[in-house]
């Protein structure tokens, strides 16, 4: 049988086999929503781990760090909370972490040091260690197949929307499930600028194999989103793999590969759910990099473009004005020739064709005025900026910056 | 006797002996305000440059980087203008960059290869070479010691002040003049982005000696400012000396200490009023490091910080949001020890004994939140944020990032 990938819209952390979860109010959010979730595993995970690489790194991604050093193919479960980030806390946050995770491998009957933990909200309050407990013991006792998709409303802080995914792998080796939730990054709230993901899969992996899978995957997603270029001291995205399908897609490598595409659909699935949902945005601009000397090279620019202010601006303004994306890509930092760049654009809506070239030769290529002001006045504006240098590409994705970012981050009242 | 700084508020780049300059209207600007420039030394300069590290160079930068690399102690002028930055205009516009300045060599009587070229406007556009040169011709018949305050008047592009300053060194071996003029940098305008200053002295000196007095002094002045992170294809800062006033501070250490003090003070004073005239601006914030195992690390450290939406926008929203500032610092790429950061708030009123304490230990200090609001409620807020690890700091500048920010660089109509 020809392999295939099935998305399942509705799917998330529980879809696949072995998952279940459950989210309840503990008390944090005041709007009485779910704010505290247990995501728990029948069998033991190969798990990997992508953290924040601020310097200030907040009490769960210590202790998740820490933990998945020790014993990355032994773990069990998730708890999450939202409303309080447990960052900069000092040493009681960290055993604030560390009871948090008590908590849930009590009250699910797991053995010790084989729970993560995720938390997002407020940066240097104290963790209400025993309401998020209580919640935890209450979870414990609902977890359930369906509950992924409570999971991902408890972790939301400011997103408007859940965030969840996944996709079905049919092969002939078997069927394989990967899953996830996630929720908002940068700009999404003052305090609560997070990323935090998981990915789960019924595949049986080895943890070393998933490490550098996750690492890039999470390149090519997550870390290729820029909300507003502020990263978190709580970003974190986990993938737990507990083998409960029966199938071990690194035994091929065809297969590896096809598990890979994936766990890559559920994480840029996610990844532009986050960008789409981004405070104040109305529009997506999609970056591919082309003709670059390395993946790495090419991804540097796009978050270049993707993080400047003056490019975003336009955006939010419909102007073409591609002096700003190439300004914006010569201070990535990456060895550029400007007489070989071309930019072209497009709009979601302008079909396989309707690439209009902005520049070339690092020059104006005097586009049509009124058919640059079409493209650029669509809800996805695609460019394609090709740095004429090797072969390597990359896509980026961000959202403009409008006055209702300014207001909503500025109107917070602390 | 005892060296005295005085500060010269109305001073430019014509207050040092030897330096005469003049501006027109060249026909670029629409509203008839002069758009062209010239700036010429009564005898040869020894002369340095900072140029942008932005990969996408504008001709001007090009051509002015490799004269300066062949002579840099024999320059004699600065040709410049507004309107047309001649970037990303290829090989056509490193020849318009050659054609101009030969044609304010020539119109100046000046040897080839002695004159220097700035422009600032819009990328991509070809420089009315012409007219430019028409401009030139007319400003040699006019240059005067009073020129350089129009000069400053003819580089603004969307700038509402011009920007000049010079401060008089009096010491026992003589009187040494430093002056400048500079134009505004990012968020200033759609593609024109662009800082640009230009520093004379009557001082000797030479060339080797400058170079690294110049790149010192910008690091810590024009470097040190952030407006919106992007940075332009045309940003430079020049440094004439020509020696007229007979002093030669490198006979004595002292002596060029208190040299690079001044050409730092009028430095200073052009980069804080590049801040202060920020599109959008209604508030500036200091940002002083300290604590830092290097002026790099400090400096880098401040300028993430100075970088960041959130705390931009935290800024104009009178928000003493410290979570966003250690976050901001900790996306800095230096390595830092979370659990000794400290940061204290002030405003520019609060007087010397006026620092809130925010958050100590890398954990909220629990500051009265009605004093911390008064604190930011004000025109210029500083924040002392101490690493806690060495004893180098540095200072950084920024505004804030307000509604008209965004709406005067979206409105831009290509």
């Amino acid at each position: 049988m020809t392999p295939t990938l099935v998305p399942l819209p509705d799917g998330s952390v529980t879809s696949p086999q072995g998952f279940s979860a459950a989210a309840v109010h503990a008390g944090l959010k005041p709007d009485g929503a779910p704010d505290v979730a247990l995501l728990v595993s029948s069998a033991s995970c190969a798990t990997a781990g992508v953290f924040t690489k601020n310097a200030v790194r907040a009490a769960p991604v210590l202790y998740d760090a820490d933990l998945l050093g020790e014993r990355p193919g032994r773990m069990r479960a998730v708890a999450m909370n939202a409303r309080v980030a447990n960052a900069c806390t000092g040493a009681a946050g960290l055993a604030a972490a560390r009871a948090m995770a008590q908590v849930a491998e009590q009250a699910a009957g797991l053995p010790s040091r084989t729970a993560l933990v995720l938390s997002t909200g407020v940066i240097g309050l104290p963790l209400p260690v025993e309401q998020v407990a209580e919640g935890l013991r209450q979870a414990a006792t609902r977890l359930s197949r369906e509950g992924g998709l409570d999971a991902a409303r408890a972790i939301m802080t400011t997103d408007t929307r859940p965030k969840h995914h996944a996709v079905r792998l049919e092969t002939a080796a078997g069927v394989i499930t990967v899953g996830g939730i996630a929720k908002g990054a940068g700009m999404i709230h003052p305090d609560m600028a997070t990323l935090l993901a998981v990915l789960t899969t019924d595949a049986a992996a080895e943890p070393a194999q998933l490490a550098p899978l996750l690492r890039r995957v999470a390149d090519r997603t997550f870390n290729a989103i820029s909300v507003d270029g502020d990263t978190s001291t709580n970003d974190t995205v986990l993938l737990l793999a507990n083998g409960t399908a029966g199938v071990d897609p690194a035994r091929d490598g065809a297969l590896w590969k096809l598990f890979e595409e994936a766990v890559q659909q559920v994480a840029r699935h996610l990844a532009l759910a986050i960008v789409a949902d981004g405070e104040g945005a109305s529009k997506l601009l999609e970056i591919h990099v082309v003709g670059a000397a390395s993946e790495t090279a090419a991804r540097e620019v796009g978050r270049a473009v993707a993080r400047s202010a003056l490019v975003k601006t336009a955006l939010y303004g419909a102007d073409p004005n591609w002096g700003r994306v190439l300004a914006a890509a010569g201070a990535a930092g990456v060895p550029l020739n400007t007489d070989r760049l071309t930019l072209q654009a497009s709009g979601a809506d302008s079909g396989a064709d309707g690439w209009l070239t902005l520049a070339t030769g690092g020059a104006t290529a005097h586009p049509d005025p009124e058919q640059a002001r079409a493209i650029f006045r669509q809800k996805t504006v695609r460019l394609r900026l090709d740095l004429g240098i090797g072969r390597a590409e990359a896509v980026v994705w961000t959202c403009d910056l409008t006055p209702d970012y300014v207001r909503i981050n500025a109107d917070y009242t602390s």
